[in-house]
């Protein structure tokens, strides 16, 4: 199957939710303080718990990079323990010349066996390309991203038209296997209008709503008719739903709230 | 002692050597690949042959991830190997919003010990500044690339500059601490007017001499009276000079070739 299809089934009704799996050590449940693997022992209660309402999940390479070969060894077997039909998006955000780039998908999508990468576009066609060539894989490329000082650059008017309007047009380019995706913040909804113009068909990877305070309802009205999936990410508000023994079943709860309002 | 002061130490004389430890498998001498660690292995006679004429050393993290928890470890294990008073540049081209910048941030300066990452900007200052807080680190910011498709974005014309000069001047700006450096392609001559013009004293890694075409005179020509430390980098040059078991004294060679072309 390819990605774009197994993107399609997952996503079953035009939006699906993405659990960012960004675990750190000192929000975790005081239970697992003093396991010797407490990101994967904290993923494995979370994915088992909130695994009916996620379409995806995305673990954020750099909350498990910060405990080295420990971390990632932790990573690569949460990314084995999310159940078969799930999309898992490694949010690694690589960006580097071909050959190194190769390597980066590599790394991700045979030896972590990834679906899909986020990849920075700074570097040009030449740096996304090798997480493009096989249609069984895919990536979202950074285009608008969530974050305050994103604006520095993805805003500056190049042919009258924003920067990350040409970030979408290279996309749109490279999509010869239909596994091309972009990441679009939810943060600023002035955007959405071209987003929805000039990306047409791509599916959407959307973070930002919750913590970094994103609105769910004018997103969806915005994207109403949309006509690629949609993945809306959570991650704190889900991850750190509770900071009790209850947080297993908090998550499952926020996760199903969410969801709904996504579905609704 | 700060990151500029260490980093003036070691290029003593304007223009210093910055070597790539970018190890793939497959280019490896027969004799080491046996070894259980042999990126490790293979690092560790580099380094000793070519210490006396390095002022600095570049793992890029693609080479070593591809490997997994494996490759971690022995980037780490590399990391630890490089002689006291070396610059390590953790070559990860790291790019992410805060609070996942300052993970990676932690990862590579806490974790793997390295004085300087490279870094991408296409998401703004506050993915940058978690890597410059701390004066006895810097960043090496994407600027202008080594790679083909490098000009697609960074030559883009925003108000009458391309915008790799947008990037020089943001870098310029957030230089705090005197812990900002540019990654600038030595590929793309035409650029070094702009370059010199717009980074002033921010210190130079010139990636792209030797495999990938950059003309070391030219370079030097253009950077002539530049007052800033200049890294010029070479990786499968010096790293694959010979194939053979005199690998090492081979890769000695070239290094003392190049610094002498470098120096003259």
């Amino acid at each position: 199957m390819n990605f774009y299809q197994k993107l399609s089934q997952t996503v079953s009704s035009h939006m699906g939710l993405c659990i960012g799996l960004d675990p750190t050590l000192d929000k975790l449940p005081i239970k697992f303080h003093a396991c010797s693997q407490p990101l994967l022992d904290f993923n494995l209660e979370i994915i088992r718990a909130t695994a009916p309402y996620a379409s995806a999940y995305k673990p954020n390479f750099a909350f498990y990079e910060v405990y080295g070969e420990k971390g990632w060894n932790q990573l690569a077997e949460t990314i084995k323990a999310i159940p078969e039909g799930k999309i898992v998006i490694a949010d690694a955000k690589r960006g580097d010349i071909g050959n190194t780039a190769k390597s980066y998908a590599e790394s991700i999508f045979s030896g972590l066996h990834a679906d899909a990468a986020t990849v920075s576009p700074y570097l040009g066609s030449d740096s996304l390309i090798p997480f493009l060539n096989d249609a069984s894989h895919g990536a979202f490329i950074l285009a608008v991203t969530s974050n305050p000082s994103g604006v520095e650059f993805q805003d500056l008017i190049v042919d009258d038209k924003p920067l990350y309007i040409k970030v979408i047009e290279l996309a749109r380019k490279i999509n010869h296997n239909k596994n091309v995706g972009l990441v679009v913040g939810a943060t600023k909804p002035t955007v959405w209008q071209d987003v929805i113009k000039y990306a047409v068909d791509l599916p959407l990877l959307v973070p930002g709503i919750g913590a970094q305070g994103g609105d769910l309802n004018s997103l969806k009205l915005a994207l109403k008719g949309y006509s690629a999936p949609i993945l809306i990410n959570a991650s704190r508000s889900i991850l750190f739903a509770s900071s009790g023994d209850d947080f297993a079943k908090a998550a499952a709860q926020e996760a199903q709230t969410l969801l709904s309002q996504i579905e609704s």
